[in-house]
């Protein structure tokens, strides 16, 4: 593989060039542009059918549209007595009406006889209204004794009476294409009487941990290793967008063994490491060697050694080994390839605040900063998070969230009001 | 278990009693009040070991300090040469200064030999500093050919180093416990060496709904059955909420069977339907005669028919069956519930942005409402939406979210300023 403490010039005869910086830096704009154009449109991701029960958070592949009525039938919606509005004309507190109760009614199944004028059933909330009945006196309303209803109070027909199609018509469209699915909605579909429904796949993502220094997780540090941070964070990052992984792959700073890896057959491959110009920076060469290399570097801190390119017509996504720069890039660009091939919106699923800057936020000019911040809900303040290199990934746990630095702005002043996404 | 269709009171003697309303109303305040003091206090949680890789999303159970320096060793933050800083002493463009490359430092191994003054090693990115050097000269500062380095720049010495511990140092308490851990979290746990953290269990949460006239998700609804929807739409907020669900059970109104349902070994039980005071609402009576019932009937709209008790030392909530009171009552009581014995937050999911309301929110004095809304984000308008009785679930699906109107309020006015909690 490489010989190591040789002369490096010999092993690497273009390194004094490789070393020498991108040749092309683009803005965050461009670089979203690009991922934007790269990743499917809505109507061409993958489908599959699944069951409701595992549909809550997904997205809906296709129209719904309801096949029947719900409910199916006029049903009571309190407990009472169906019976004829008509009869109950004139009722009151000092002119009870009487009328006769027939029997009783229980949801889920038809009365059988009819109520005829005079008479009344006992309904309870939900069961079908029996014929002839065309109202419901609550139960409040009136006083009875062994078969003799006393109407107490007017009410008119149609009351307390849930009619056909009241929550749903038949042949209504339900949800659209494209809608993420919510717990009531999950509801819905059920009472439509779906069983299963057409959702877009959940995007298989490939997460490629390179770097000779790292020990899996679940191994303690020692000697001059470190334990991998980036592959379990990516992990929950992939998973929390809807995208699905077997959990990342450690692979050795090697050509043949970083090129095997990109060739997944995952929709997205994450590289996390090596993606800057420098001498063991294998994966930007190797995407440019045997696919396109759309993007490499970006005007962004941390982040900037961030590479975007397609290899067999998959996504390959370029990640800083630091990591925070692994955690800002994942948030602007893998993250939103992950949530839009699975159809979900492609916007941040933070949280945003609006807060007060209470010591001033700094910024190079030139580049977009994602700045880890302090942020207090009581008063709204925000203030930087101090050691907070893009080696220091405990900075984004002290963080509450971060704000975003344009590239055209020196920084916020105290005292300026700024947008901060929460991290939770 | 019961005839239908014959006189009521032969079978229920004590129905009049008990069709006519709740013993004592709560307050939704006094409801949230009993339902904390009944849920254990975070120290009393139950806990488990779990493996890194599904701990995104968890609450820790105990404090987690680190056992060592992250990093262990000084490393180079930037691709160059390590060298003497003081050797750079006055280099320039104008003033090139020449070095002698000795070898090559790589992450994940240590450089065998010393850095003597005259001399540099080209390093890597994360590869530990070898002995002797004190600063990294980036490549971009310099010029080689061969084994001979010219500095075309000073640099002080710790320039691009990163220290011992600078992420983490031994000893530091990196969480506490209670947290709910991020991505990151995760990343810094695993830079650690954590293999596995000890975390609250998720609560196991029974799901029973009642109703004679239920069909099982995915049965097309017919005759005077309608398909359940509460069951399918609770199992899935129970999901986001962190408890754990084999799904829900249909049980039939009869006393016997509901009984059992309620005894069960889940931290939770929830009851939907049969919540109120009519003939066929065992649950609540159940619930009375076996345990107790702390709350029955709350001052709200919808979800009045809500009660609350234990039974065995668990948890069990009685929910309307209605699905809009059903998932109301869920979100004010049995979501905060569940989140609280999985360590979470009591606080809603939802987020919470200002609205304007556009055209009146009524309310009745005496009651909080739940008003799902409309809420347009170009505009910030809140509108209610129509249609939408507590039968009515579609109306959750066609709302953007809720407004929570207090009981001493009659609504709010047009041009009004209110929070919105939004579904999504």
């Amino acid at each position: 593989m490489r010989s190591s403490n040789t002369h490096p010039n010999a092993a690497h005869p273009n390194a004094d060039v490789r070393m020498r910086g991108f040749a092309v830096r683009s803005t965050v704009q461009q670089a979203l542009a690009w991922l934007d154009e790269h990743c499917p449109s809505t109507t061409e991701l993958m489908q599959e059918l699944i069951s409701l029960s595992d549909a809550a958070g997904r997205v809906l592949a296709e129209n719904v549209n309801s096949t029947v009525d719900v409910p199916q039938f006029r049903r009571a919606m309190m407990d009472g007595f169906a019976l004829h509005a008509e009869n109950t004309r004139g009722a009151g507190s000092e002119n009870r009406l009487r009328l006769e109760i027939i029997g009783d009614c229980f949801p889920g199944e038809a009365f059988a006889g009819e109520v005829a004028p005079g008479q009344a059933v006992r309904i309870m909330t939900g069961a079908p209204l029996p014929a002839g009945a065309d109202a419901v006196l609550p139960a409040e309303r009136c006083e009875f004794h062994d078969s003799q209803l006393f109407v107490l109070d007017e009410i008119a027909a149609g009351k307390h009476v849930g009619t056909i199609g009241e929550d749903i018509t038949a042949g209504t469209e339900v949800f659209q294409a494209g809608r993420q699915l919510r717990a009531q909605d999950v509801g819905v579909l059920s009472s439509i009487g779906c069983p299963a429904v057409k959702v877009v796949q959940r995007p298989r993502v490939r997460i490629v941990i390179t770097g000779n220094e790292l020990l899996p997780t679940g191994t303690t540090p020692a000697g001059c290793q470190i334990a991998d941070a980036n592959g379990p964070m990516l992990a929950a990052l992939v998973n929390r967008d809807g995208g699905m992984t077997s959990g990342p792959d450690l692979v050795p700073d090697d050509r043949d063994a970083i090129l095997a890896a990109l060739k997944s057959d995952a929709e997205v491959i994450l590289v996390s490491g090596g993606s800057s110009v420098g001498q063991e920076d294998y994966a930007p060469t190797l995407l440019a060697e045997h696919g396109e290399l759309g993007i490499h570097g970006i005007h962004m801190r941390p982040g900037s050694p961030t590479g975007m390119g397609t290899l067999d017509g998959r996504l390959v996504i370029l990640l800083p080994g630091n990591p925070v720069s692994c955690l800002c890039a994942y948030d602007f660009f893998a993250g939103r390839a992950i949530r839009q091939l699975g159809g979900r919106s492609a916007n941040w699923p933070y949280r945003s605040v609006q807060g007060t800057v209470a010591s001033k936020l700094m910024s190079p000019l030139g580049r977009l900063v994602y700045a880890r911040v302090a942020f207090n809900p009581k008063n709204s303040w925000v203030e930087p998070i101090t050691n907070s290199g893009s080696s220091v990934l405990s900075s984004t746990t002290r963080a509450d969230g971060f704000v975003v630095i344009p590239a055209d702005s020196e920084g916020y002043d105290e005292g300026t009001e700024v947008g901060v996404f929460l991290y939770d």
